[in-house]
């Protein structure tokens, strides 16, 4: 169940909340609901009568089974990484290679895609390769590049952790943790990094449904890390032509049922360098909040995934094109939503015989 | 092999090529090549020397095997329909109910769906159901339906063909003729439709590879018929919160190999009303040539497919985004493609050490 | 709804329940119901009470959609081609090339097929390929191939029919109409060959449900004709190392659904000669009444499919084994159904505290 | 790079070969050849020549990237857990509840399953539930669980390790890994087991291609470990009626390609109970080397996946026919390989005229 409390409730209430689920040994957690007050997930039904619990707003026993990550549990969450807002309105661009190659390279390349507009840096440390002969990435050294490129241009960095042990040593260097497609189904790394307060980048598992996917979600926020921003890479389908299949019908359907933001990973999720732009634009047109590309300086020779790696310039072009986009399309959003609330829209039938110009006169 | 013949080239080359094929038993067929000249597509290996070909520009004995439809045999195509053209840059928006319900009803959505910005009606008379026992369609009732909307409005009009004896009846009304889903592969039909001279829209089959959609426009251009438009609808995939899965990838991808103009239909490939006006934005930001939507004065009461049916209100306000996200991506077209041509692209590392400040020139 | 009514009903009933439907405009149709009596299907509610409905055995307001195709409907169907019984127990074994090449090659063939155990032999006289360019069947010569081969054999003959002008011509020569998986959800050509009392091999649509399955056949059994053969051949799946992938769990599941009988093609679900036995074996395993095989003197010079076609030697190892697999099984199935009724088994824990023994005595 | 030395070849040449990799930075492993001699795999291109290699039998520059795990590299491989071979002719039945329950119902159950013919106890301690609000296994109370009906029974026991840090635990009490089909592509938990000498058992992942799944196979044995046995468990595909589509074909496939076994999983592959007795016969007679089956006394009301699990008479059963079913084949595989080398198989065209005749002296 998810109980609402005011923001004026006292701190009693939340306790009472809290006991009377670990009494009962249902799993609870509590979150801003981003109006002030707090929202308490309650994996269980507590009866609440006869409690004091003053400040009480809401309690919602019907919901979602990813209850915390549901948009019936709060406002719209904004994610902060370093100083970078996801979800509050502005676009995140995270850019770089798909793996870490050197100190040098990975200054070079967070200095390049600064400068083509991103405002967040990526790069693999540890990579899943489908080969255990294949590179494995720099490890600990490409923590360190990564470090090195943060301090370079101030961009907060983004890379992956692959297993539980390792969490602690990512944290220590990244602002956020990425979990991949792989791992979307690997719940001892998702409860583990729940019990961390890094923001994480979960993305969706190739063959994962929506609710599978928030679901994963569910389980780093259910240990407390509310910081997740969900990433549509790509789902496995039937042409050999493609890599993945970039899947966006998932963005605006995951934009109804939950709060988190979602960015768009146009690379993996085409498996060819010239797709890349045009489904970035796709993405943000579809409602992402943001990008993540990878992005070489020589992609023809980048150490994994160069076929589907762009240059810092088109890049550029990208996020120029990009935010030209997402202004084309606010101009209308502050007049009345995109995706409307179908309930609620004027219908035809409303409008009488001369439906032309009383649709002329609503334009 | 394809072979290209100058604008200027005398007629006896274009017969001399097709006498020959003809001996051989090779299948050929000639098309405008878009730029004054034309190609023939040869279905086999002319031995070209010792032949008189006066005016012969270029000979291409390796192709792609949809060679009529590939980007190697011609100019990018526009397709008239009415005085419509589709491909030309200016999107297309047809829209319509799923079914014709009457009469009366075709022509109010008519009325409707033009004054909210489309210049194509759609509405099937004769309908693929699953179900033997659902409602199969009004039939030639439906198609005088369409005739009675287009006489009071002026759109052209587009609407399904389910067999090949069904072809002259439905061209005799219609403007274009629509080519299901689920009959992409019913190579007779598409044979039949391919020796008429009415334009086609050939909607992709829900589990078809790019190259297998392309064929099938084949089918049609290699009997005569080369007024085709290709329609991405949604592929099947493994979530059942979705009916279908808009597969954009195939948009940039089919420009890159194709010459034809190609549409999304957000309303099958999502099968959700919620979702239509994100995917919408979503088909056009990947490079669509325009929408087809499913549009009804009363969608929950529609008598197929009305859960992902939007209203005229909506329909205009997709129509009003759409032009605009178009503009503000073409003023960038002006300058640099957006589908670049990546051996062109400047690479990062001739731009030299500073490549913030390179850029920042470029931008 | 499905109204039984007794064998010795008066004629007037069934009359009665006829007229009713066609005053209320809805579809009905009559059928054996495999016990002596019949059943019919109505597409919509028919008020019963107050009509004189001697002899009526059972009415099933509620049914699945595919009435007439379900196992609610009737006993099991056993469908006659030729002289042979498919669905009674002993298995089909339909063989032959994937397209018909010359008379003289199709009767050799056939004598092949038939001394390795085949009992119905096919062979594609129209066929639907990719390109409009590929072999497209002999045609009409096809057809006469097959009665050639089917005068020297005593062999029925199963060929593939494409369009609906087709299924006359088609149905003179051939025992059995060849619906392939591209045209499963072709409806006109359903509906036309259910007009016909020519048996319809039935082939699932290479990303068709279960459910859409069922409702083809249905469209075929609504227009009068019940002889219908069901066939898995293998679905779309993300694997390029194989053409489709065979979904052998529609076996046993349709035969909980449906009365009709099932057979399995592992040439193309597997769309690899290697693994065609094994496959086959599996087909049968899984409950199929029989299969359908590719077989060519020589696959790897095949005009059609060559690479998942098995020699007629190959056939006989087939065949052998999977009539020695069969008997093992059927052994069983006398003393108690393999697909067992869940609810009637014995529970373990109605067996007691000594689990082991009295396993021991049951087994 | 596979290097093949003699069964009496000198330590000194392995030990050379495993020098001049560890120089130059490949990754090396040897391995049991299964005829007397071992096979090393070399992780790159070593130039032999002027070494002194006393007894090489056979270098293989060019492989499979699968190179341990594959054909190529030795005769097929029998993996032992406790006493039973699994890949030696006799199949494997393991068996026993999706979730341990408590210790009784484990040692219950294991008595149960044994007597019905199991010879392999399963049982999930760590289970991998899509919410992180669903029961998640009894961890190490159910690895007591484990032991404890192993030694009331004798059965070796196998359960999931879901995460490197657990894999020294699972290890004390389990005679066999299981790595769940979410945890195909967890390369650090592969390479952890990798390090172990405790049988693994590696399920496919939901949506992993052939190749990846050997991929997977190849992380373990690169480590050392090469007692791996595949589990086929079904891929997902676009049916909702169907939790899992079991994907026999990879059955004869990998038989062609890997030396280890392979098991199927109808339990998981068809998540449907009434499907499993009818998919177990198929994935035996598709050529598995045995079945994972979850069977539960009361499967309505286990822990998890009870819709899915059989009871300890429908295992009795499937245990028997399945025997049946491969005593039947046995027959045939003495004297001629089902899975036959089609090269070598006598062509049609040589057997002349007389086809029939000549095939039934064949038969
Ligand atoms: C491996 C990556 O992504 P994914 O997990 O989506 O495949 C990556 O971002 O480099
Ligand atoms: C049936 C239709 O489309 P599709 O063939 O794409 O399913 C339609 O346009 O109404
Ligand atoms: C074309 C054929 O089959 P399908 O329709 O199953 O592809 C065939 O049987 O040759
Ligand atoms: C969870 C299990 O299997 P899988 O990993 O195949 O889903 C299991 O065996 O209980
Ligand atoms: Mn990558
Ligand atoms: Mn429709
Ligand atoms: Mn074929
Ligand atoms: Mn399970």
């Amino acid at each position: 169940m998810l109980i609402t409390i005011a923001n004026d409730a006292p701190s009693s209430t939340r306790a009472a909340i809290l006991a009377a689920s670990l009494e009962r040994g249902f799993h609870a957690q509590a979150m801003p609901n981003g109006r002030g007050g707090e929202v308490i997930g309650v994996a269980g039904a507590l009866p609440l009568e006869g409690m004091d619990l003053t400040g009480l707003e809401r309690v919602q026993p019907v919901h979602k089974p990813f209850m915390m990550a549901s948009l019936e549990a709060r406002e719209r969450s904004v994610v902060m990484v370093g100083d970078v807002a996801i979800g509050g309105g502005s676009p995140v661009f995270m850019a770089g290679p798909c793996s870490i190659e050197s100190i040098d390279d990975q200054v070079e390349i967070a200095r390049a895609v600064k400068a083509a507009g991103a405002n967040i840096l990526r790069g693999g440390a540890f990579k899943p390769r489908s080969s255990p002969y294949s590179f494995q990435g720099l490890g600990q050294e490409g923590l360190e590049a990564l470090v090195a490129a943060r301090e370079a241009t101030g961009l907060p960095v983004v890379t992956e952790v692959m297993e539980p042990e390792q969490v602690d040593l990512v944290a220590a260097y990244a602002d956020m943790l990425q979990i991949g497609s792989r791992n979307m189904a690997n719940f001892p790394l998702l409860k583990r990094v729940g019990k961390t307060s890094t923001p994480v980048l979960l993305k969706r598992g190739f063959a994962a449904t929506q609710e599978e996917f928030l679901m994963s979600a569910e389980y780093i926020m259910a240990g407390g890390n509310t910081n997740v921003v969900l990433c549509e890479r790509g789902i496995r389908a039937f042409d050999a032509a493609f890599r993945f299949s970039l899947d966006l019908n998932v963005v605006p359907s995951i934009k109804e049922l939950c709060h988190l933001p979602i960015i768009v990973d146009p690379s993996h999720g085409t498996g060819r360098r010239s797709l890349v732009a045009r489904m970035a634009m796709a993405g943000l047109a579809a409602g992402a909040d943001g990008l993540m590309l990878e992005v070489h300086a020589d992609p023809d020779n980048a150490l994994s995934d160069g076929y589907q790696t762009v240059t810092p310039l088109e890049l550029s072009r990208i996020h120029r094109r990009g935010l030209a986009l997402l202004e084309a399309l606010t101009g209308f959003d502050n007049a009345e939503d995109v995706v409307c609330d179908m309930a609620t829209l004027t219908r035809f039938d409303t409008i009488g015989e001369d439906a032309g110009s009383a649709l002329e006169r609503i334009a």
